[in-house]
């Protein structure tokens, strides 16, 4: 490492230099920068060629190593309660996540009654709002960027996100939920351009799906924090999550963060919509908890399907959110829920976003359960399965079985047994 | 956007439901989530051929749009100031940016004397510390995951990020700048696990590049906020920044934040490395500004190359950032520096990260000078050239056209003419 300038290395640079020169001279540099060959990842049951990238491409947009596989995986197909069909979901791989973002090429995508994703050139695009507006007006991408912009970090989770028993892996009980770094215009701005009328207090968001996907949120809401987003952990919106435009609605479930966002419309009552499967509930109580998530969080090391090579120190890590604000604490329990500790917040606090805990670990190779529980700002603490059931006066194992329907925030068991291996341990 | 349940409705969705259900089953779903015909933006003077992407492809780790043309380009070459030779750096195209962290695929590179990218295989690595240490260790990967982490913002940015009046736009006056979420293990947890030796007093870090880049910190900083990261937004750091392991050194020049690291020693005085061209000299004013960064700012729209369309209200935006700490101030002046206004921060404030700011600003279409200036949490405030000309005792237009040697802090000055377009005015 001590200073190496001796003639023969002086030598041996001038001569590297002289043919990197060349190479970049006549266009032949892949070598300079490194082509890679890049092996892409094929999904379950399929393959996929392998795909080389040229020097340019990786000038130009760079990819992530060969030696990185962690992929969303897709849900296929879920049983349909209703005749309202397929819905198609992809998983984050929240198993590998590190930090608070996730990557935009790994959020979860969530497509409801259409699975078609548009290709929508911004040019073209339009948002109208319109309804009980003074001043019903139409926005192309142009307009919108004439407004003072926000950026936050908040998480997007979709009501699907149901921990089961028979999920193995934390990206199959937890994947439906994804954190960015959200750009655009509060839609508060937009609805005042346009003057809301007296009487007014819903507004109903419509996006460009094969089904207009569209949700009603309460104006109180979209007077609040939500956002008309264009950008997203730095660069356009992805097409996967609504590019050009896509309205976020911090803390509420995925459905109301309209994709593909063209239409708002300003009204005087909840329009029942295509949308609205899990939110029209004959029991009040069940309908009251479909808009907002509570509290939560998933330990994602150790979680299913990882395996500890053996007893030793260990960071346990994970993540915890709220659609109430931001999260205040999070704890921790090695022994299934008997005894509680405080983990550290290792990372950025923003409300309504994933929150990055972690601990120092010692295992000592003996079976156990890890569980976290997080508390937000509102003092809301996450519950658990059994605490569910006593607030709904059902038996104690009731959403063992039969899972938690509408928003499921409930705490996740991890086992991890003798032989270091990890389950899902519902 | 009312209710549309009707028979009709239904039926077809059924339809559509039946041949997706097919898709998936069969494989040949390239239809079912929408296949994107993506064609490569060729960097300068090159051509790339079009790539199709699979629905594999596409669930396993998303893209962004066709329709999104923001790409880095490469400064082929530098005229070098000494016998070292070619250096190769790429720009972040901060015109396009949003918020505050910086895509990792769009993150600058620079790559000093050898500009081969290290393809490693993460389970190969180790990171070696020795030297004035108690008990030299090797870590694995895996190893260090096992001490508690950090995910924190930060930007890293080259010191050949100098504003010259011949640069055009706003990514090459200054796309040597990015900032990310950065997550691995305090460089202060290591050096403690092998115990520093009494009288050590400077780190050596050293990277798996062609050419063994190396830098050496003071022990005062290795203990401070350094990071070995293996985190990088949410995924593993990008080959491109040093996959599998980068230590970043925030606030500090980005030669300092050792690519590929590899090895680490503690010892008792400065190293002369072979990067270090700009960190010695006879001036020991100008040795003394090639650490830390000062504060700076600079105005991403409007800024060089892009055209108004017309007088109107716009949002002036950019980023600001210091070595220091945080950013606490951003003024901007739309009349040269004449009079000034705080802009807003808008975004997330973290040290040593950037920091988005913006403004209303009313055009009224006659040409005019935008500048932008940061404060930091210690006070220092950006100066302009001429300012930098008093300090150093040069004639006041000295660094408008011998540019700015070691760390260009400057204001940046951009014209708007009275055609709407925007030039580089230093």
């Amino acid at each position: 490492m001590e200073s190496k300038k001796s003639p023969t290395t002086k030598r041996a640079t001038g001569s590297k230099q002289a043919s990197r020169r060349k190479f970049l001279a006549t266009g032949a540099a892949a070598a300079a920068l490194g082509a890679v060959q890049t092996t892409a990842v094929p999904a379950a049951g399929q393959t996929a060629a392998p795909e080389t990238k040229s020097l340019s491409d990786l000038i130009a947009y760079g990819d992530r190593s060969e030696y990185v596989k962690s992929v969303r995986v897709a849900v296929d197909e879920r049983p349909s309660p209703d005749e309202f069909g397929l819905t198609f979901h992809v998983l984050t791989p929240l198993q590998d996540s590190v930090g608070i973002i996730t990557p935009s090429s790994l959020h979860f995508i969530g497509t409801h009654r259409g699975s078609i994703v548009p290709d929508i050139d911004p040019k073209q695009h339009r948002l109208l709002i319109h309804g009980m507006v003074d001043r019903p007006l139409e926005f192309s991408m142009d307009d919108l960027r004439r407004f003072p912009a926000v950026s936050r970090v908040h998480f997007i989770e979709c009501l699907g996100n149901h921990s089961k028993a028979k999920d193995k892996t934390v990206q199959e009980t937890h994947g439906l939920t994804s954190c960015s770094e959200w750009t655009g215009v509060l839609l508060s701005t937009l609805l005042k351009e346009c003057g809301v009328q007296k009487g007014a207090s819903w507004v109903v968001s419509e996006g460009a799906e094969e089904v207009k996907g569209a949700g009603s949120i309460r104006l109180a809401k979209a007077m609040d924090d939500c956002i008309a987003a264009y950008g997203q952990n730095g660069e356009a919106v992805r097409p996967q999550q609504g590019f050009p435009l896509r309205l976020v609605v911090p803390g509420f479930e995925g459905i109301y963060n309209t994709k593909w966002l063209r239409r708002i419309k300003v009204v005087d009552r909840y329009y029942m919509t295509y949308n609205d499967y899990g939110h029209i509930s004959k029991d009040e109580e069940v309908a009251a908890l479909t808009f907002q998530w509570g509290p939560k969080s998933v330990i994602t090391f150790p979680s299913g399907g990882q395996t500890l090579p053996g007893p030793g120190v260990y960071q346990l890590t994970g993540l915890a959110w709220s659609g109430g604000g931001a999260v205040r604490r999070v704890e921790v329990s090695t022994d299934g829920g008997e005894t509680w500790k405080d983990a550290e917040i290792r990372g950025g606090v923003h409300p309504k976003a994933h929150t990055r805990f972690g601990m120092d670990w010692k295992w000592d190779g003996r079976e156990c359960v890890v569980v976290s529980r997080s508390t937000d700002e509102l003092g809301q603490v996450q519950p658990s399965r059994a605490e569910l059931a006593a607030f709904f006066k059902v038996p104690p194992d009731y959403y063992k079985t039969h899972g938690v329907q509408g928003s499921d925030n409930t705490i996740q068991p991890w086992r991890v047994e003798s032989d270091g291996s990890v389950h899902n341990a519902i």
